[in-house]
């Protein structure tokens, strides 16, 4: 890459959680990698550095206008001890898709990924090995130019961090009850909701915080305009199999792109299940569950990889979805996904990357 | 307030820009103001110190969530020494309701507003004297705990930073070009458009450099859903006379509540101007255009007070409006306003406030 990666090695190494403490982004490895952008000098000081407070002008633009873009994916350690990474370039192409709608300046996608298996071979002795359990990885863009004037930044920091994390079904995969959001939006056709920005997950704390208090682990979002078709569940995608076929929402401008999503839509259509994009609304939903053909629904995403939805409630009436138990694509889309992830099952599609460490 | 602010003077004072070297946001006095909040034990250790950048975990929920909030007023020093904030209660208020939809816990006004004046005291000589210059004040609440869960922050701290800022129009008050963004929408009935949070402005980013590109100052944001009613120009509120009457697009969930713009109401209602808020179609405007009745637009907002618009450029289509020159109202409005501010004319609302000094 022209500029090679400094390394400084923590000299204090920390105690690392025990299996049944990871959770999720709670605790975070000894290192962590830093960029730097300014205006003229681009992307610059490419380095790994013990992980460790960074300090900020209070007036940088990242804490008044939010220009920040982020991206999330997991290290698995096989069996045999080696370190595998799901489709890395994805989550690469995507951080400068979400840089290009913010106004950050792109970021050299080998660059980023070198970066992140450079932190990753320093901190290997972090990858649980446990089933389940994984590496979590949060790569970030945050403007730091100190000038309130509401335009982009001419300076930015380019950060990856990592997190040991838990299982996210400890008790096995079971299904969740999902509110479906009528008052809150969470983002619309021309704004911002495409990317993997910081302000589209500030929409949804409200909404979410509101559903858990009801009893429910997650909002299904409907769109901003109609407030009828289904977007996205949480942070994470969303797809129904009605009478024998597998829908998800079309990317419409405001769906995140997840990788998950489009990983499962290969692997149904290598299966020979049917599986369209479409636009689905929740009329259609309720329908299909009260006549019987809304099979299966379930969310896709990096953190839970398969979620599975057992129950919707969308203005106090309920659809109990496949009878509240966890449904047969579900099931094996999981097990497959996660089979791929470790090492365990073939990897058709050549998705895994390994990381010499 | 129970709890007194510690204050700790800086014992190196900072060079103060020139008039002409203000600009806006650029250069911050010598102190700041913050108070901390954790679960459990609230907000707490409010204290002046001198301004400094502030170290943060790098998983701070800030940088990846975006959960923040932010508000806007103006110091302002009168012939005769005093000085004067404008409806500081307004902010304060609004400042708890963005607070309320973001899920932040709330902040006591009145000690906010006892912070904030006593910050001024504190950097009094920060003030600038010159007509049209100010003491831009920026409070605002950033989200601290270090965890990447997507919920609510348990910790937080609420800053106050102050710039002096130069004359919004060193060259006299002229019309603006305005370009009718078609494509990116700002916010949407539901979303957070009515809260004072960065992911508004991070989403404004885009659409306001494509405009910048082609030759407008500042993008007309059109309604999500419909694409056709106006919202706010920039960031501002927008008003319209058409023949004879003011209107401005009504309060509709998407558009910020400003406090220069329901002054203006106050002050139109005063003088017997009518005066609507309602929904205004952008093809209602162009047909006023066409037709003459068109008489006044300007943007409203703490950064410019007025901000007349002389073109509108909606699909290619100009709308020249008032001549392209500064129209009756907009210039009554600017100096009514300015010279309430500054203590020049009666203040016959009551709205502004002595800081003792
Ligand atoms: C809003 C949102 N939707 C969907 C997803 C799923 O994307 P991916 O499968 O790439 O993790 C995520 C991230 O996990 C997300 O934040
Ligand atoms: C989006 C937006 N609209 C309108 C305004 C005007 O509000 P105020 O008059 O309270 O400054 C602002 C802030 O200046 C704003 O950021």
């Amino acid at each position: 890459m022209g500029r090679p990666i400094s390394i400084e090695i923590s000299t204090h190494k920390k105690k690392k959680p025990l299996e049944n403490e990871r959770g999720f982004g709670i605790h975070f490895s000894d290192h962590m990698f830093i960029m730097d952008y300014s205006e003229g000098q681009g992307w610059h000081d490419p380095r790994i550095i013990p992980y460790q407070p960074i300090s900020l002008d209070p007036a940088a633009k990242v804490f008044h206008y939010g220009q920040t873009i982020f991206e999330g994916l997991k290290a698995y350690k096989t069996g045999d001890g080696r370190v595998l990474l799901f489709r890395p370039q994805k989550n690469m192409e995507r951080l400068n898709r979400s840089n290009d709608r913010l106004g950050v300046p792109h970021i050299d996608e080998e660059i980023a990924l070198e970066a992140l298996k450079a932190l990753i071979a320093v901190d290997q002795d972090w990858i649980p090995e446990e089933s389940g359990h994984s590496l979590y990885i949060r790569p970030y863009v945050i403007a730091t130019q100190p000038a309130l004037g509401v335009d982009a930044s001419t300076d930015y920091k380019f950060m990856i961090i990592m997190s040991p994390v838990g299982n996210y079904y400890p008790e096995g995969v079971n299904p969740v009850k999902i509110y479906v959001e009528n008052e809150y939006v969470r983002a619309v056709r021309g704004g911002i909701g495409e990317a993997k920005t910081a302000g589209n997950y500030a929409a949804s704390l409200k909404a979410q915080e509101i559903a858990k208090e009801k009893g429910y682990s997650q909002v299904l979002w409907l769109d901003g305009v109609h407030r009828k078709y289904v977007e996205e569940v949480g942070s994470m995608n969303v797809f129904f199999k009605i009478n024998g076929t597998v829908y998800t929402p079309a990317l419409s401008g405001s769906i995140l792109n997840g990788i998950t999503r489009s990983s499962i839509i290969q692997l149904l259509q290598e299966w020979n299940v049917p599986v369209e994009e479409r636009v689905i609304s929740i009329e259609e939903l309720f329908a299909a569950a009260k006549s019987g053909e809304l099979e299966e629904a379930f969310g896709t995403g990096t953190a839970a990889v398969i979620s599975p939805i057992g129950e919707l409630n969308w203005r106090d009436e309920k659809a109990v979805i496949g009878g509240g138990v966890t449904g047969e694509i579900s099931s094996k889309l999981y097990v497959t996904l996660t089979g791929i992830q470790r090492g365990l099952v073939p990897d058709p599609f050549g998705w895994m990357v390994e990381v010499e460490i």
